[in-house]
């Protein structure tokens, strides 16, 4: 069997999120896997670096699944992409080793997050940014994420319940870019929590605009309560824009 | 009677243009009328700098009104923006001389067209660029651009019928920024014909692409005839970014 890697874009706005459910109709995984059924005759499964909310958008989400045809990567490229909606978009098909695997072997992820920080709403970037109209102070943001950078235990920060697995992780980087009115939050770690950056974004805010202490996030790292974090910010704002493998 | 100037953003995706047509439903000027009339009580008419066609998008188009109303202008943004549907944006409202006129006293428009060039699609510029997959030499486009520039009679890059009304235009600048695979074109000039940038821009791709010699350019300056420019590029990748008066 040939192993082929799939780079996706989508604009989530119209999706249910990656995640096939039961019916397929609504779900990236679902549009994709459904052309490529047509394409191959094959029932064919693909398995995401992760899911992303309903939505959430990608730039750069990665794919693979096994297949026995033998159409060239060019021609499933052409055909994805001519049957595909138009707000689902393969960048890249490749054939790759017959063990990568896009969850297991994805050793980072990098994902921004939109806000539009103004009064005055915008009519452009409304499906792709968080309307926040209050002032924010960005050196307390600046502090805020220092202190998710490294290695902790995000439970709290997360919607998970209580789990057996570890719910450990790394945060290389955050950073932060200004353009008129949209502010741009850029995450780096080695993998994220159900709703992560959504609850530390949210929680940023709140210490930006003063409404919260910079001292709670240190706080919820210890206590591990979801409900001492800020809010879940909405997912419209988020963006997968690229998975990292060894 | 009070004039007052808006500034005004919009996404034009889903209207028939600026100009109010006899439904007011689909048009911006027709959907900023309707809450002007429920903010005051009176039949108000608003004048536009100029018309934008159907599918095209606004960042700064401005328009000016009289009314006898006395809510403050900060008011009016508000009212403006909470009633407005949501991809018509009010950025400015201003109280100005009451001779002030949106469209007899604009002196220059800035104009900006997006190409996206690339043989593979965009998810998220879709509504906003023109996908144009040829590679373009921007040696040849950037000497297209400087024989549109100065003052000519653009009848021939119009989608005009022969008229009294003068057709000669001054364009300013046309600049080319390039940006991964979008391209933007942006267009400054003391005022534009029907369908003007959309024909220049269609002419430019087709030198840029080889498809058709530079000299062709004034050759249409000199003979006016229209069916000897390039083509008519589609009205979603424009956008009018700026009116400015003295």
């Amino acid at each position: 069997m040939r192993n082929i890697k799939l780079t996706i874009e989508y604009d989530g706005k119209r999706y249910l999120g990656w995640q096939r459910l039961g019916d397929t109709e609504k779900t990236i995984q679902g549009k994709i896997e459904t052309i490529l059924a047509q394409m191959t005759g094959e029932k064919i499964e693909i398995i995401g670096s992760g899911r992303t909310d309903a939505g959430t958008h990608a730039r750069g989400q990665v794919a693979n699944f096994k297949t026995a045809s033998t159409f060239e990567t060019e021609k499933m490229l052409d055909f994805l992409n001519r049957y595909l909606p138009r707000d689902i978009v393969i960048k890249q098909v490749e054939e790759v080793a017959e063990r990568f695997h896009a969850r297991y072997h994805a050793t980072s992820k990098t994902y921004s997050y939109y806000i539009w920080n103004d009064v005055i709403p915008t009519a452009f970037h409304r499906a792709y940014s968080f309307h926040y109209p209050k002032r924010l102070d960005s050196e307390k943001m600046n502090e805020a994420c220092q202190l998710f950078i490294g290695k902790h235990d995000f439970l709290g920060f997360s919607s998970l319940k209580k789990t057996k697995k570890s719910t450990v992780r790394t945060i290389e980087t955050i950073s932060i870019q200004k353009e008129g009115s949209l502010i741009r939050f850029t995450y780096v770690g080695d993998g994220f929590l159900y709703n992560m950056i959504r609850i530390m974004m949210g929680t940023i805010l709140e210490i930006g605009s003063g409404e919260r202490e910079i001292a709670t996030i240190n706080q919820v790292f210890k206590e591990k309560i979801r409900t001492q974090a800020g809010e879940t910010v909405p997912a419209h704002g988020l963006f997968l824009d690229e998975v990292s493998y060894k």
